[in-house]
């Protein structure tokens, strides 16, 4: 937000960089190798939408949540990828501050693009997944206002208006209740659109979040993924002007060349993402909730988990 | 983010339409003519971009906030608005999940535009304004978790982590501490880009908010209004690609062909906003944090002050 900043970016190269203040940035590039995880490309989809108006290549990478979130819908999402069924599908759907959306978007079944076959039904039960008897314990601690070291844990999110606790597991945001636990909605989530409940979707029809969190969907709809890599090429998109969002001019419909999983290219996408159970993972969360450094005078002394964004990058092929 | 949203703005046409449980738009339906406070042309923002490729105007209407919030920027921003100065000038910076921001961009001062006579420098210690007895004891009940009234106020946010207690005034969500308060930057939030501190900005250089609210800004840098129409003129603009979001390329920067306040226009545009004090906000806020409906099936329980969105409407012209 500073006017000119990269003025802090020449002073990280200058010798007085050394005695600048923390940033989160810095947390992470001094992050150890160890404390970084590989992304397995057998869990990315990497979708080609047609390239934009000066002819650039807009590819888009989502990961997939992974085990035990939402794999009714991610084992659905893997057969319909591996199908190649999304080639030659659109994004027909962007609302601001909400979602861009994709699939077949045709709502007269007659007309319908036919899903590959074997695809699974998935209960609203699998929104929430059960905790275990140490996440229940964690939960009951924070409910009690218990002075268990959860309170001093940096990665623990008690003020979180969504869930009575939020932690970051497997390198993505969960929240806890009694009842189990849900991977949260934040920028850049990947949903299943689905029609009415109790219809949940069957993972074919997918959006991104372009917007502020809306985590009042948790719960209430499946998470299965984020973009990690070209959330822009869908944030940028001309917002629909049809009901709900949906582009009312077929012209505006962006076509989807195809939707591959990562392991399926002949160049498999690396990424790597902070470890969520590291010592710098920690320290990055402390440091982004207490901003004090050349630009920031007045700590927030607090955060919420969709403003954490885990740290993820991609890794040169060798 | 439902598949077929338009099915349920169908129901709401039909007779079983009066059996559906509340929802936000059917709260805010239903309020009362009286509980829209007018908003007053003078404090509006008019800007008036470059037409698209397509030859579509695109106008960004901000709303200035009011007093005691961030005046000494607000009247620079009128005294600036009053000399047209922001005429010829670009939006000339774009990242994603963060602002778009536009004035003169030039950072050599030799070259720089030159500002109107008479701003002021405002101080940092103008990002917090003081707070009414009444206010901080509002605060200093919840910090000691008092059973005051304003545990029920639904329009009382006590699990915000930025901030003790946040609530809305006047129609804008307000952050208090024992310190005082300050407005709050959520989606749509139009603030004052500055230098590293102690600069505190002019308010010649603006930004709006593209992406999940950026609350550690609060209180490092002047909120003064917010975009209260065409803000998808902004979010969709290319990303910068240049340092720190800048737009390397000069052609991609967007002409701002006038700003002007409100009052200036031949035909001043009308806004309401839906009143922060009535009882159609307090149910609309207690109904968005307990979505019960057609697509919500597990109400959040919850929400945080930026997913609130007070209410905003045109009012045609008589």
């Amino acid at each position: 937000m500073r006017r000119w900043a990269w003025l802090a970016a020449v002073a990280l190269v200058t010798p007085a960089a050394a005695q600048e203040p923390q940033t989160p940035a810095s947390v992470v590039a001094a992050a150890k190798a160890q404390e970084w995880n590989a992304i397995d490309p057998a869990d990315l989809l990497v979708m080609e939408l047609a390239p934009d108006t000066a002819g650039q290549p807009r590819t888009v990478v989502i990961q997939l949540v992974p085990r035990p979130f939402s794999q009714g819908w991610v084992d659905n999402i893997r057969r319909i990828a591996k199908a190649h069924w999304w080639d030659g599908t659109t994004v027909y759907r962007v609302v601001d501050n909400w979602v861009a959306q994709w699939g077949d978007g045709e709502d007269d079944k007659a007309k319908a693009k036919p899903l590959p076959e074997g695809l699974r039904v998935v209960p609203e039960s699998e929104y929430v997944m059960p905790a275990s008897r140490e996440e229940l314990t964690d939960w009951a601690d924070e409910a009690n206002f218990g002075a268990a070291g959860i309170r001093e844990r940096p990665t623990a999110f008690l003020n979180d208006p969504y869930a009575p606790l939020t932690t970051f597991a497997q390198g993505w945001p969960i929240g806890t209740s009694s009842q189990g636990k849900w991977p949260t909605h934040c920028y850049a989530t990947v949903g299943v659109a689905r029609d009415l409940s109790p219809d949940t979707g069957t993972g074919a029809e997918l959006y991104a979040v372009i917007g502020h969190a809306p985590r009042q969907l948790d719960r209430n709809i499946a998470v299965v993924g984020r973009v990690i890599e070209g959330i822009e090429h869908l944030s940028v998109l001309p917002r629909g002007k049809g009901e709900a969002g949906v582009y009312d001019d077929p012209k505006l419909r962006v076509p989807i060349l195809s939707v591959r999983m990562g392991d399926e290219l002949p160049e498999p996408p690396k990424f790597q993402y902070l470890a969520s159970e590291s010592a710098s993972f920690a320290e990055y969360v402390r440091v982004k909730a207490n901003r004090n450094d050349s630009f920031y005078k007045v700590p927030a002394g607090g955060i919420d988990v969709c403003n954490v964004q885990v740290p993820i990058r991609r890794v040169p092929a060798k």
